[in-house]
């Protein structure tokens, strides 16, 4: 009595579902018990193949990758990952696709302790899509928003930026020569665009000292945009604080150009926050216990402009596009 | 500095996102706040041009359908609704076309007070699709299961069975002389099709009633199974006794054998339940009061076998495929 779907649920997808209140995905819902006096943090993103990822990426890379960019917005809300909702529309079925897929997406769900909750497994005459809702929580009132920074406030970055941006142009075959990259550097970075590395461990010290965060997934200069008018302040970097991985380094002294490149495209998914100043201290030492990069990479300010990324003349950098549009 | 996205979002969905922890849809997460002592029951489903509606279907019609599948799980747990997420794959923007979209998920929204917390609003290459994660609440430890039918409880549904069936074929051009229907007949069965009717009113009387239900989504033959699986128990259906609408019987008096697409086509949407036999005149009473036509169809019975449809002889109906499958 089995249909094709419900076979390919328990077989694919049932292992993953961990949480008592997934009922083995054998339910139409699942239920989550909320922990006393703690509120619930959802978001949600999908990934379309052609547009955020390449048909001939490894299948785990996907199902990593359609998961790690719902974790990174738990993480800049300073959520702890409860567990996630995945709808997915399938070309076709392919089992040896579906098999490392949904590895990839177990690995991944056991590591961040966010496990299937229940979903949708649809046929689609189009390129393959996941659609994922993840849900997290943390203390009630204690989500993290975009709209608390202050003048005054440190801009902090975690890890590194530009990365996937570069790893995206490799990956596509459209940079001549691979601006001369070895082997090392064009794998980091293409593995940066790949899979990247959502910031969950720093949920709680976000929680405890960001006066504001997001996570940044369409360029830092358009995001800390974002975050910049939905506080109503302004702020200023310094290009040359911009932390920039061993593997990028070498590209960006080649092409100098390519720091527009690297602050406009998307998929960094590092997080950027502001820190009130006598905090940044407890901060660091939270993330340092958390293994996590951080960095202070510029001032908010008052007014509402857009905030300025200064060179080492202390000019303004101007861009095409501010943020990255699949549109 | 907004990009096409942030635009599309803020004139298209903003309207719709009334829940306080949405925030205006300005941030990367929205927050729920659980009433004491309750839970949170969260279900998905995706809807897929070509698959789940046609191009051709009014766009406010495919924004209803969209949340309204997702409802009807949440009613059928008896839950009640909080508040959904949406993922939507655009293959272009067309703001004729968003703009009854978002109407009409917007009235439905408010009706069933179901306000929008989140999502993605993605590019696709292929057909559009709408992913929707619902997520209602309910005091803890009710939500009803498939897993609850015992031996003895009556089988019960809402409404009429079948009418989506048929819709589907007249839609799609597929039946010669449409059975004799009148244009009344059909405009009922294709509506049923386009918009179904979410049984929500319902939900408290169900978890107060119910030992078992679901929503009929894939047809009534093979979601009986799924619920009698689900269960251990087996069921007997009295095919007289199902419910079948004013629009739908002058086809199947015609075509008595249209009674196997009825009882295993898709989106019918009601509800099939299991109500033990002494709580029927409650649960009958909860429903009056909120305006859904409930009838017996059947009884549970011992055993693992599937459910057995049976006609005015007593002879079990056997059907080609018991559930409708997309793949």
């Amino acid at each position: 009595m089995q249909s094709a779907e419900d076979k390919l649920i328990a077989k694919f997808f049932k292992p993953l579902a961990t949480h008592a209140g997934a009922l083995g995905l054998t339910d139409d819902a699942a239920f989550i018990t909320p922990r006393g006096n703690h509120e619930l943090v959802v978001t949600a993103d999908a990934i379309v193949e052609g547009k955020h990822f390449l048909s001939s990426n490894p299948p785990d890379t996907i199902g990593r990758k359609a998961l790690r960019v719902n974790l990174s917005d738990l993480a800049a809300k300073g959520a702890e990952p409860v567990g996630f909702l995945m709808s997915i529309g399938l070309p076709q079925i392919r089992e040896d696709w579906l098999g490392a897929f949904a590895r990839g997406l177990m690995e991944d769900a056991n590591t961040y302790a966010c496990p299937l909750l229940g979903g949708d497994t649809v046929n689609t005459s189009g390129p393959l899509f996941v659609s994922i809702t993840a849900i997290g929580d943390l203390p009630r009132g204690g989500m993290v928003k975009r709209s608390g920074a202050k003048k005054g406030d440190l801009v902090m970055l975690t890890g590194t930026i530009g990365d996937a941006a570069i790893g995206l142009a490799l990956a596509s075959g459209k940079i001549p020569g691979q601006w001369g990259l070895g082997r090392d550097e064009c794998d980091h970075l293409v593995g940066r665009y790949l899979v990247p590395e959502p910031r969950n461990a720093l949920a709680s010290a976000l929680r405890l000292h960001a006066s504001a965060a997001m996570d940044v997934s369409d360029g830092l200069f358009g995001d800390l945009g974002k975050l910049c008018a939905a506080s109503g302040v302004s702020a200023d970097v310094e290009i040359k604080n911009v932390p920039i991985s061993w593997a990028a380094g070498p590209a960006l002294d080649k092409v100098p150009e390519l720091i527009e490149t690297m602050l406009t495209g998307g998929d960094d998914y590092e997080i950027v926050c502001t820190i009130p100043p006598d905090r940044e201290r407890q901060f660091v030492a939270l993330a340092r216990d958390a293994k996590v990069d951080v960095k202070v990479v510029g001032k908010v300010v008052e007014g509402r402009k857009p905030p300025r990324f200064l060179d080492a003349n202390g000019k303004a950098l101007t861009v095409a596009q501010a943020s990255f549009s699949h549109f």
